[in-house]
C-alpha cells in the first residue's frame, strides 16, 4: 500500500464509527480523495449538463413520442419546467444544455449553450448516422465542455428522441449482447412498438459487418448528443472532476469514453438502474454496481441528479466527522 | 378511485415526462400528496432525531464496544463530530438528541433532550428490560416528540450500544424468525462473538415463554431509545408527518410502532437496507423494499438522512415541474 493509500485508510478509519460501517459512502470519499490526491477532498461545486440532439432513425418509427419532442423539452429545460431542472434545483447542482444537433436550427438562448454538429444525424437504417470527422468534433467539443467552469463533479444528462434506439445499437455492437436483450421500450413504446423497433434495428445492424471500434461505432449508429457527452466525461475525467453518469444512454456514453481512455473509469460513477433492460449489460460490461435503483427511466440526468447528494455528503463526512480521539470515544473491545 | 386519487394522478401524469419514467420517486410524491390529503403538499422542513439508551444486555458481551460509548456518542453529537451531524448538515435537517435511557444521569447539554426513562435497561438475560409502566411512559414520551416543531418530515436514528441484540430479541420474539436468522455482528464482533451473541440471546429468549404483544416484547427485551422511537413515529404519523426510517433497530421499532397503530405505516418510508441480516426480516414482515442499499450498518439514522433529499425532491417534482401543456411539449404518438 503507498503511503498516501496508507494515510486515507488511517484517516477514514479513525472516524467515529466502526470500520466500514458506512458502505458505499466510505467508497465514493475514498475515491473521490485517490482522484483529486488529497486526503481532504474537495466535493462542493456541481453542475448536470444535458446534451440534446436529434436521431434520423426516429423517423422510422423506434419512439413513442414524435421527434420535435427533443427541441420542445429543450426549450423546457431553458424554461425551467422539467424534471432535470426541478432535480438540480433541490441538489444544489448548475444546470448547463448543450444543443449538440438538434433539429430546427440554433436556440437563440442564453440557457442554451450552441455546439451542434448538424439537424439530427442520419438515419442509420440506410447509412452512417455520421461522419467519421463528426465524431472526432463531437468529442474534442465534449473534451472541452467537460473540463470548463470550477466544479468537482459532473453529472451529464441527455435528451433526444430516438436515442434509446441508437444506444441499443451501440451496446449491441459493442459488447456482442443480441438486440433482443439489449432493447427495450425507450419513452414507453407498446409491445407492437418494441417489436417493430427489435425489427428496425436488426435491419440497421445487417447493414455494417464485423467488429467496430467505438468511434466506428459511434459514426454508424451513435447520436451527437451521445458522443459529445463521452467526450465531455473524457474531459471532467481529465480535470479531476468525479463524473456522474446517468442512465441507459450516459452509461453507454460512459463505457465508450472508457474504451477510449480507460483512465476515465477511475473517475465515474454510475448512479442509477434504468429500467431499460440494455442498462444491465452496459452496466455489466464496464464493472458498475449503480448507486441507486429507483425504477428511473427518464434520462436528462435526473438519477445523477438525485444520486449528486450522497456524494457531497460521502466528502463531507471524509472532511467533517471526528475521529475517535478528537470526540474521546473508546475503541472496540476484544470481542471483535 | 376517488376524486382527489383522480386528480392526483392527472397531476403527476400531466408533467413532461413519460408516464410513470420517475418510478420511486412518483410513488414518494404521491405518498405525500394522500397523506396530507393535498395535490400541492409540501415537504421542505425536515429533523432527524436521535434517541440514545443504554442496554444492560450489553455487559453480558454482546457488542465488540464497551457501554460507555453509548454516553461517548451523545457527547459526539452534541459536539457536531459525528456522521449523523455531517449527514443531517448536508441534507438541511434539523438535529435533535434524546437522552433516552443512557448510564450517567442527565448531560446538562442544551443539544441533549432529557427524557431519560433510566440508567440503561436491566439485563434481559435475567429479567424483563423495563417494567409495563416504563414501555408506556416510553411511548407517550415518543408520540409528544414525534408531534413537537414544525415540520413536513421526520426522520430517526438511535444510539445504544447493544442494541442490535435487543432489536434481534425483538424481531425473533415478534415475527417468530429464528435467532440464527436474525442475530448479526452489529457494530462489528468476530465470529466468536457472533456465536456468543446467539447463544446468550437464546438463552434469554428462553426465560419467556408464548407468544408476546409488542407492549410485552419491549418490557421484557426492548430498550429505551427503540420504545420511544415507536412512539415517536406513531406521533408523526398522527401528525401527518412523512417517517423517514432508518435501519435495522430503526425499522424493528417502525413494525412495533405498526403493529400498535397499523394507520402509521402509511407515513413510513424506509429509507435504506442495513447489512445486519435481521433487517430483510424485519422488511419483509412490514412489506417495505427500502430506498438505498448502500452497505450501511452505523445507524444514528445516518440513511434515513441520507434519503431525504430524495424525498424533498420527489416532492419539489409534483409541485414544480411543468406540464405538457404548460411547456408545449407535445404527447405520445399512436406508436404506445
Amino acid at each position: 500500500m503507498s503511503d498516501f493509500e496508507d494515510a486515507l485508510k488511517r484517516k477514514i478509519d479513525s472516524k467515529t464509527k466502526p470500520v466500514g460501517s458506512l458502505g458505499r459512502i466510505e467508497a465514493l470519499a475514498m475515491r473521490t480523495a485517490r482522484l483529486q490526491r488529497k486526503l481532504d477532498p474537495e466535493m462542493e461545486r456541481a453542475c448536470l449538463v444535458i446534451f440534446a440532439g436529434d436521431h434520423g432513425i426516429a423517423d422510422e418509427g423506434v419512439s413513442a413520442y414524435p421527434a420535435e419532442v427533443t427541441r420542445q423539452m429543450v426549450l423546457n429545460f431553458a424554461g425551467g419546467g422539467a424534471a432535470a431542472n426541478v432535480f438540480a434545483r433541490a441538489g444544489d447542482l448548475d444546470l448547463h444544455v448543450v444543443n449538440a444537433g438538434v433539429r430546427g436550427g440554433s436556440f437563440d438562448l442564453p440557457q442554451i449553450t450552441e455546439q451542434s454538429l448538424g439537424s439530427g444525424t442520419v438515419s442509420f437504417l440506410k447509412a452512417p448516422a455520421m461522419s467519421a470527422p463528426q465524431v472526432v468534433d463531437a468529442l474534442e467539443r465534449g473534451i472541452s465542455i467537460g473540463s470548463a467552469g470550477d466544479y468537482h463533479a459532473m453529472a451529464f444528462g441527455e435528451m433526444g428522441i430516438g436515442n434509446t434506439a441508437s444506444a441499443s445499437m451501440l451496446v449491441h455492437r459493442l459488447t456482442k449482447a443480441p438486440l433482443k436483450d439489449v432493447v427495450g421500450r425507450g419513452t414507453g413504446l407498446n409491445s407492437a412498438g418494441l417489436l417493430n423497433k427489435v425489427e428496425i434495428l436488426e435491419k440497421a445492424s445487417a447493414r455494417v459487418s464485423g467488429t467496430l471500434s467505438p468511434t466506428a461505432a459511434l459514426s454508424e449508429f451513435g447520436g451527437f448528443e451521445i458522443a459529445m457527452m463521452a467526450g465531455a466525461m473524457i474531459g471532467a475525467a481529465q480535470a479531476k472532476r468525479m463524473v456522474l453518469v446517468d442512465g441507459f444512454i450516459a452509461s453507454t456514453a460512459a463505457m465508450i469514453a472508457g474504451q477510449i481512455e480507460p483512465s476515465c473509469r477511475d473517475a465515474m460513477i454510475f448512479c442509477t438502474l434504468s429500467t431499460e433492460p440494455g442498462h444491465r449489460l452496459v452496466l455489466d460490461a464496464v464493472g458498475a454496481k449503480p448507486l441507486l435503483d429507483l425504477g428511473l427511466r427518464l434520462g436528462e440526468g435526473t438519477g445523477a441528479a438525485l444520486a449528486w447528494p450522497l456524494l457531497r455528503s460521502a466528502v463531507r463526512m471524509l472532511n467533517e466527522m471526528a475521529s475517535f480521539e478528537e470526540a474521546g470515544v473508546s475503541g472496540k473491545s476484544d470481542l471483535s
